[in-house]
């Protein structure tokens, strides 16, 4: 039996071709038939050959819902019919980092899903660890509802809770891109009392600010913003920063921006090795997180999205079905559009 | 020089009288002309004799804003001048339980203010260790929109913070009464998914819901509240559960309606022990904190009430001068007239 | 096939039977065969009939090494030949509660053995949710090494995490049998300036302080305890108290010695409901803990043990087949012969 | 009136000069009688102008004892008299630092003494906010016993802290210093499995281990560090590193021996920016803290030392009167004699 899919063949290389349907091997494994995915950031990475480390054919993608179609043995906590979100974090719940949370550093699994085993871009996939991959839609909600919580929007939420933030905090966002957005949205989680959004790209600033996402906006071309932050703060600067690009421009600002006993949290994915001012530092006083989304929180996510808490649906400004998916690539990989989120529907035959 | 002030002389007796302006005494003191202040419930229980503690004669009341207009030489964050609101929890920054963060057992301050000295039911108040009691009210901010920070506020936040709530948690505060709806107000700084405001007082519970400040209510009077919360929560049970009353229902509602591992805080003020069901929940992994209000995060409290993050304004009921207190003992003490907040303005000559 | 087993049938009515050798029912069980096991105190609660939801027959017994001699298919963290430490809790890393840690309350685990399945007093066990139950001895190490990791050195890791503890904090443990020893040995773990035993018995009070297990140790006997630990703290009591019996005296030993601002951790088990003076602890800014051991952390242990830092050896005064273990229940249920734990080694034939 | 007192008056140029015994200038101010000091790396720093914003004349020495011998109208805390060990970073417990703990950025104090006001290495000092500043030495206890506190011992608790060690925990520390065995030593309080010291001096090794205060020891002369932390921990890495010296070797080493999820804890005070990997890192999820001692936990340090669970006295090597100091800079300056520490003893007329 073969289904459709987005296979990465090498740098450069990706098509939709046809391929086997995958099969369950692990007793714990599931089949979940593709019903919403997206594209990804790092899949635009892949795609060019920035991950040198994924051997084609490979098929893409990691942030979807869909259909359990069948379960192994060992499988408790869905059941074939479930529409669920998935994990783009594989976790066993059982090994070294598991147990200490760190699901991203999962022995058995971590992000491999469109990267050491196929991914979502397709029309099934095979969900390792499917105890803690599949988490069921509730009853009146639907795909579009829950759609990031398995990745971008525990991508943020991962960069606000590593930010420490207290209520009554000034939280500034470095980058306003859906990764940056999803950590503005939940950042408001912890009570702050301003979370200011940065970009050089303006519409992207308005956007925040007129959905609420962000309090206000700073714009790096419109003056020093770490400077202005200062003067928004009593001369402190940012109680927490969060850097959600990757680059050296937002790390800088990130590290200057922050107060005194402040944290920094990065989230952005980097090519290349940056300064660290350590004889300006070592007397600053505080703390830089960074790392892989540890996806450990998504009933919860779920929970404040059915609560009407969290809405990320302004995010999705294309839809296409599969059969368009390297138009997508085209248009999410080359921001044309004012793209922000490119939502992937299946295949029509 | 002369002011009025409301004094206590013993149970059930209280008059406005002509009392001595107050004095600075030592070098960390200031001494402030109250502009606004309210009656707690904590002056009621005083008033009927319910704190034998308590030696009068005594100005009474704790909860207050107004202008600095004398200070001590070693008095660094105010002066003269300044506007500003007060804490209820007198704080020296210095001793054992200060530098603990808990300024609730400071051993020169702690809750003193119409207790152990004089208080601010009167035209002008003296106020020790004023460098960690004294808030400047922010430029284009009045009194109102700051009043309760010192006082139930800060306790409602006290209460939130003790219950450790995390993004998505379902929260039940058991009580709706002034106090109650601070906690709720606060408790929202930390995400919950879902606040159950509980009380046998319809009007307050929609009032609770209608201004925003729950999410849902339960009426006792309706059916067993605990069960009903675990209905809403999968069979386990409120994430965490405020008591706000200090009375038996409560403190029984809040500990049957908690889950397993969840938390369960104290900000009631009890007159009687109470039973604690240790062979039920010896095996269920909650923890239960209580204690009187630390007052530690005012400057942040007025820094979400100015991004309008918070609003108390809609707790204030009745507004009347120094002139009229011993009506407000009468109105807010017996709960006549739907009474929230007393708000008492200076004396009119 | 049959093997020896400790049976309870009812209330004061156990005996040692022949019973069939247990088989592998999911795919993530796991067969162990005892190598070593003791009595704990809950098999004397249940022998009299003080846990009715116990039926009978059941083999009891929770705290063992063994060999793995057969595994299901989903079992991933130990092999066959395996030679483990194995945790009283069963958890299996999946539910609401095991990804929050709360192991306690696994949905399709929590302290089953011995109590809801048959338990390890026999000479073969099934082990549910093996890859988070079995524990394998390093090389080098002994079962009488990491024998108590499983049950009373993981609760009494729980009770002094529970307390939270600091460097330099007085820490008194209420009851100084072989789980508060246990509780002691690990409360030292958090650098606490000093350990207070504190117990009736004066030779289990000796005992822990020449081990060192315990800086000091205090009889009720001798005078009021609490008043004696205010002495030694400037007038405050102790940063963190340990209930570690289950019963009133110890109880309000806890809730008295404890200091403003400090934490109560209870481990005992209970069979009666107590009194909490809440009319005086409203005020004190204390946070109580209870609960089952979540045994989550028995790698760490079993690293401390191996690194010397850890011996619970020194608990183990008795030691006899299984032969003998209706022998045992008598000497350890009736506390004779100076008993701290009673070693079970395997059958004879 | 005057006093002997070590000056620095720019660059390379210190003296043993007569100078004005300071007098009391805020309410909050103490005058203290120096009766131990030492000699600290940061006068080293000093002395070779590599902190020119330090302006001669200026008295340096930072890390002392002595007697109460005068105070302001608003020094509650301490009399005239009292021995004490004094914080070598001045707090007031009252700004947006201090009342976060963050001591060390206190907005009227931080690192002052010997640096932005007149230090310790003369007959008198001023010492500010005496309330937080002056500890005294419990009866039965010398300056040689609690010396450290205020410095270098505080330094390593403050390096421990931040590295957030769990019980069970491997740790390593790069530098065996001074600082880096005071963080050892105060690393042991978080009850780790094991402590690893790493330096190229192999003396120093051998001396850590020794006493006890290192479990084992590393010298990258002997092959690579990191690998063999890797080899003793599951091929995963210390869970904890500790920088303490502020160089690039020791940098790298700490970054690249934790393990994933782990923490980075820098206390070295550096000269130059290093460079951080991000393209490695980005996706390790370890924390890196950093920053000036916050000298928060003085009492608990001298609680401790007084329970002879921490001594720091094998740390002196050398101890002259102030009438040597000269001698001292050159000893202690250019690591001659294997110094270690460098007491010094009151001025002998």
């Amino acid at each position: 039996m073969t289904m459709k899919a987005l296979v990465y063949h090498g740098p450069e290389k990706i098509s939709l071709d046809d391929v086997p349907v995958p099969k369950i091997i692990e007793p714990d494994d599931a089949i979940v038939k593709v019903t919403t995915s997206t594209i990804c950031g790092t899949d635009i990475h892949i795609w060019h050959g920035g991950m040198p480390e994924v051997e084609g054919p490979r098929i893409l993608g990691h942030e979807f819902c869909g259909e359990v179609v069948e379960v192994g043995p060992a499988v408790r906590n869905v059941k074939v019919g479930d529409q669920c979100a998935v994990s783009c974090v594989t976790q066993c719940g059982e090994c070294f980092y598991c147990v200490r949370g760190i699901y991203s550093h999962c022995t058995t699994g971590s992000w491999i899903f469109g990267y050491m085993i196929d991914g979502c871009q397709a029309e099934y996939v095979r969900v390792p660890h499917a105890n803690l991959g599949c988490f069921p839609v509730p009853d009146g909600m639907t795909d579009d509802d829950v759609l990031l919580v398995g990745d971008i929007l525990s991508t943020g939420y991962f960069g606000a809770e590593n930010a420490e933030i207290e209520p009554g905090d000034t939280v500034a966002v470095m980058g306003s891109g859906p990764v940056g957005m999803c950590a503005m949205m939940t950042a408001r989680l912890w009570g702050p009392a301003r979370i200011i959004a940065v970009d050089m790209n303006q519409a992207r600033l308005d956007f925040a600010v007129k959905q609420g996402i962000a309090d206000m906006a700073l714009n790096p071309a419109d003056g020093n913003v770490p400077d202005k932050i200062r003067d928004l703060t009593g001369g402190r600067g940012a109680d927490r920063t969060i850097e959600a690009v990757g680059a050296r421009g937002t790390y800088e600002l990130a590290l200057d921006a922050v107060r005194a006993g402040g944290n920094v949290s990065m989230i952005g994915v980097f090519e290349k090795p940056q300064e660290l001012k350590m004889n300006e530092l070592w007397i600053k006083n505080i703390k830089i997180g960074m790392g892989l989304v540890n996806a450990n929180r998504i009933p919860e996510l779920i929970n404040l999205i059915a609560a009407g808490k969290l809405d990320t649906k302004c995010l999705y400004t294309h839809r296409k079905p599969l059969n368009d998916l390297l138009e997508g690539y085209d248009v999410f990989g080359n921001k044309k559009d004012n793209v922000l989120k490119w939502i992937v529907t299946p295949y029509e035959r």
